[in-house]
């Protein structure tokens, strides 16, 4: 009885990781259609979502499952409802790349980003792509180190995520209301798909230590005041 | 024991319908700070979302105390998994609220929101408050046929955030990319909030009925492709 538990247990660790892994691509996919403004991608990335939100259904049937037949205690306890919510994380990361794509759709054959931005949003998908590889291997190895570098990697979200602001607040912004719109957006996506990785890796240090994240480095991180959108609490 | 674990229950509901009725009356305020670029308001508002952060840890914290003590199957089951999930819903609702009250103090002496469009604006937080209100009193009087009723409102905000999209495009548009950029993340603000409360709503009637709300209503709901804002699932 208790082999087919923990093997119920892993393969809920096994889900969260296969989500993560699907959503991690799908934010490089839909930031590649995006710039550029590939239209079979884009549609590609907004079909492929459905299977993250199967992954996640799934998972939360066998979690209750799990629950009701097994009625673990402690520290099994915690790491269900945990990976319950380290699912919605996950599943609403998927919607987030999902928007990326739609907008890449809404826009073709237009580019929704323009030139002198492709830099910085290619960074913001890149770097959104690794904090959730990041933040499947925290998963994997529980690795509370690698869980609390992803908050660093966050910093660096909101660091590109003010220069975006800061392009759009340029007087010489020459792109147009629309494209201010589209930027705006797409720059909210990015730092809230940042937001769910790193509350993801935070979960798995709460589950190892018992601690919050935030307590084990109360001090190392200083308090960032960029632009209305860099508001992520 | 029984009846303790029954009080139990009730007392998680009760903290419930507390969160939704605070992160309405901030939503509430919040818009009108923004729209009277009323600081004390907005710094009030601001604060006031921790104690919404503090019933959401309270009601984990006894939401698991339960399960490990007292092991509820089937129905009891559900509702302590559905009543997590619901109170994420309502933390964000918080967060989301305090968003606008801080965009609120970001601006302030000035105003975020354009004189031509604070009708719209006033609409899309009174809606939200509704909205609110209601799954609070679906949380209490588990009406079903209520919680459907939100869906209903909801495409009322997916209406007025399109005409807050139409504005924008405006060729007539003629605030600037700032207020663009202000405009676009509040109408963003307002909409998620609105579907955390059809979520909240929603969960409800899973619990009563066993269904999801979107199969009782499938055909009910046409699909609204607005602008890319617009995008909330």
């Amino acid at each position: 009885m208790r082999d087919a538990y923990h093997e119920e247990l892993d393969s809920i660790g096994d889900s969260l990781v296969e989500m993560a892994r699907l959503v991690g691509s799908a934010i490089g996919r839909a930031t590649t259609a995006m710039l550029d403004s590939d239209l079979k991608l884009a549609e590609n990335v907004i079909e492929a979502d459905q299977r993250v939100d199967e992954l996640q259904h799934e998972l939360e049937a066998r979690a209750i499952a799990l629950l009701a037949r097994q009625q673990p205690v402690a520290t099994d306890l915690r790491i269900v409802v945990t990976s319950l919510r380290m699912s919605a994380d996950l599943e609403r990361s998927g919607d987030l790349a999902q928007h990326v794509a739609k907008l890449a759709r809404l826009r073709y054959p237009d580019r929704a980003v323009p030139s002198d931005l492709h830099a910085t949003i290619l960074e913001m998908g890149q770097l959104a792509q690794r904090l959730m590889a990041k933040a499947a291997e925290v998963i994997i190895t529980k690795d509370v180190d690698l869980a609390l570098q992803l908050e660093q990697d966050d910093d660096e979200m909101d660091l590109l995520h003010r220069t975006l602001f800061q392009h759009l607040m340029d007087d010489r912004w020459k792109h147009g209301i629309e494209t201010a719109v589209d930027v705006t957006l797409l720059g909210r996506y990015y730092e809230r798909f940042a937001d769910h990785a790193v509350s993801v890796a935070k979960r798995v240090v709460y589950l190892v230590t018992g601690e919050h994240a935030d307590e084990l480095q109360a001090d190392m991180q200083p308090e960032i005041q960029a632009a209305p959108g860099a508001e992520s609490a």
